[in-house]
């Protein structure tokens, strides 16, 4: 092809390039007492891309990384594709048999361990795949600083030659069969990145922590749009409320995410007070309570309640504030809050549609499932044809998760499709028995499940 | 090509679209006591592009609108690529005979025409244009409603196959020869108005007041960046300083633009007076005087240093501010800012280069042409080969301004290649002598310009 003045592939490893041409010397990274400059950053990467290449990786080779939130992680985001391999982040949480299947069905080449989750490989045949320990030290005799000494700070020629091209792949598990692997495109993730730095109003004065995990869509894209605009990473390699709340204070935390259960411990937490700066945070990954929305408030933390899967990059909605509802009753505006709303600024459509993809009227009570198409939806499953037919038929994902909508837009999730629970012959939605138990101030989380039942078939069991 | 569930081509008529479905009810337009929310903006600009087809509009024609900056002219930024033609926006401040130019050599089939610049084309032979008057009234016996109100105000099907396709022709005028006609995609146009809401942090609370004429640039995509976020334009036939003091007070704006002429009749104005709510303020066009950065921010107003070209969509460069300069004397912030600084998020890269396109020494010394490459780059001039080839060769665009380049990647410029005065074989930088001479507090703006001289060739000559 033909290099075109006003064509370039839309690639997030450019924003790494702008952030360190323009912030050099700005703090890019903390973490547990090192920093890296933006400079430093794009070095460090350039060293991990070029060794990478020197050690014979090929284009579109997998790349998998098992980490916590740690600058390797980070690194891993801009390297890999840099190198022109595709970056498998497998989740720390699984077991060892998962993440065996993951790195075999994804044939990885290369893995990178953090030490501890060393122990979720010991078992795991690894021939064939050159295998990394990473310390976090940042130490010269850290295994992973040694490979980074062998490269070189020089970047890498691209090899990317259309935007379409895959970046990663996030294995994703179901409640049956194996993890199905979710690609994401060069173009997808630079445009979801982007649409992310709108709806949180990111800049390059913003301070970010990493209480989300990367391994999970990427870390909602934050990975690349922190990045995008030159702001401050903060890593961190577990969840600790205490250690949390120390540094939201200590460095002007901005921007943090989480599901629901990440922020009921911390607004829960002995140390939870309200921030001298006002921190946006992003919930997502399950629907949020009103009672949590209102809490967060207290303590100057500003929810954007968003929703989306693995399958949309993360965030694909957005519970867009309106003007007119400053004037309603806390509880209205939480109860308004909790709805997932609809498409940020780069995602595409989502819609709520019936049997034969219509779409439900906006009555707010028909549900229907969400459905979702645009540029900013996973190019399907890897290696897996018949899974990627499934979900993309007729021209939209197929979430699986069951909504209504509004007659202002907004979708409001009730369930997953598996999860409603058919009593008598009449739909319960097990989140709006959930939203409305959690109401009463001695419930900090619950969860409703269906159980078999003589008179009315299932039944809702409170846990 | 089959439609994919993962792509959707990049247009700018897609943020009407979300912001209509999200923000229905939200004011998108106040313009002379008449406002339409986001539900009248989209539901007009179907009109226009329905009435449009039904006239007989083809792909890619040329549809010519010559206004101020109206609702008209906002609707024509989303109604004609909506229809699948070309947008050709005529500055106003053209001679009849330039607009007659235009007019035939982008082979215009319609030209919307404000009732103030009907003389312009009075005497042009508008054989076989479809010509509309625009009364600017909004009321039903305006020929402009007249014509809306024949067309539907459903959405037509889109045409639009590949976002590398022209969404608008901006004639820009050399000193010699006929205006060239610069060609944007709707690709460009996208992701250069993505650019600059992140750069101005536009949000859906803002409120931005017309003062950039719309004809320029396509607004600096403004037109596009400001509906991407649902916020409220205000338009505005003519810039009288007084008017747009009391608008500034009056509807709270957050944002407004222009050419460093247009800050200092404001700044200079008896109605000056420290703003109660902050304003950003992009300036560029030409280089700001250090000076009156430093007066703008002592009225609240947040200066933003932009440079670009029509050829880069407008803004391409921004003066990035950097967290060290916060210490520095007024002086030198000014001084630092006055430079045009590097690429925004979306823009690819802007460099100095010596004569055989090699990167001058980062030095703030040596001059150069500054090139740009990139997704925010221009097609070509439109039916103009020659000047095409001449301005994009070797994979770069050939700005013809003249800058240095500085340790830190930041630009700026001299001078346009032209007005360099060679002088006892020496380079005099027009612009370098003009910054200086604004220093001085009596004096608001000069020119400074080459004149004969026997015993130096040339020598420079203040106006």
């Amino acid at each position: 092809m033909k290099q075109r003045v006003y064509r370039t592939e839309l690639t997030p490893v450019s924003f790494l390039q702008r952030s360190a041409l323009i912030f050099p010397e700005k703090t890019a990274i903390i973490h547990e007492g090192r920093t890296y400059t933006y400079r430093e950053f794009a070095e460090r990467v350039n060293r991990l891309a070029s060794r990478l290449r020197a050690l014979g990786l090929r284009k579109h080779e997998r790349v998998a990384f098992l980490c916590p939130n740690t600058p390797a992680l980070l690194e891993a985001h801009y390297a890999v594709p840099a190198a022109g391999g595709i970056l498998v982040a497998i989740n720390n949480r699984l077991s060892s048999s998962e993440v065996d299947f993951i790195l075999h069905h994804a044939g990885c080449s290369f893995l990178f361990v953090d030490h501890e989750l060393a122990h979720l490989v010991a078992t795991v045949d690894l021939t064939g795949i050159q295998t990394i320990h990473i310390q976090d030290t940042g130490l010269a005799d850290d295994p992973y600083e040694q490979f980074l000494a062998a490269g070189s700070p020089e970047p890498v020629e691209s090899w990317l030659a259309d935007e379409e091209e895959t970046i990663s792949i996030n294995y994703t598990s179901g409640t049956t069969g194996n993890p199905k692997g979710v690609m994401y495109t060069y173009r997808g993730a630079y445009l979801n990145a982007l649409g992310i730095v709108i709806e949180t109003q990111l800049n390059s004065n913003s301070v970010y922590l990493w209480t989300l995990p990367m391994f999970h869509c990427n870390g909602w894209c934050f990975t690349w749009a922190v990045t995008a605009v030159g702001a401050t990473h903060i890593c961190l390699r577990q969840l600790n409320p205490a250690q949390v709340w120390d540094i939201l204070d200590r460095e002007g935390v901005t921007h943090y995410n989480g599901a629901p259960t990440v922020h009921i411990f911390l607004v829960n937490h002995a140390k939870a007070h309200r921030l001298a700066r006002p921190a946006t945070v992003a919930i997502g990954g399950a629907p949020p309570s009103p009672t949590l929305l209102a809490q967060m408030k207290q303590f100057n933390i500003h929810p954007l309640h968003l929703y989306g899967l693995t399958e949309t990059y993360g965030p694909n909605t957005v519970c867009a504030w309106q003007p007119e509802w400053d004037t309603l009753s806390e509880d209205e505006q939480a109860r308004l809050r909790a709805r997932q709303g609809q498409v940020h600024t780069t995602a595409g459509q989502t819609q709520v549609f019936g049997p034969t993809l219509e779409e439900v009227p906006r009555d707010g009570q028909t549900m229907g499932e969400v459905m979702m198409r645009g540029n900013t939806i996973a190019k399907g499953y890897y290696e897996n044809e018949a899974a990627t037919s499934q979900a993309f038929e007729g021209g939209w994902f197929h979430s699986g998760d069951i909504g209504v909508w509004y007659s202002d837009s907004y979708i409001e999730l009730r369930d997953r499709a598996k999860d409603i629970i058919i009593s008598g012959g009449e739909n319960i939605s097990t989140i709006e028995v959930e939203q409305t138990i959690v109401q009463h101030p001695a419930i900090l989380e619950c969860a409703v499940i269906a159980i078999p039942d003589g008179m009315w078939g299932s039944a809702p069991k409170l846990l």
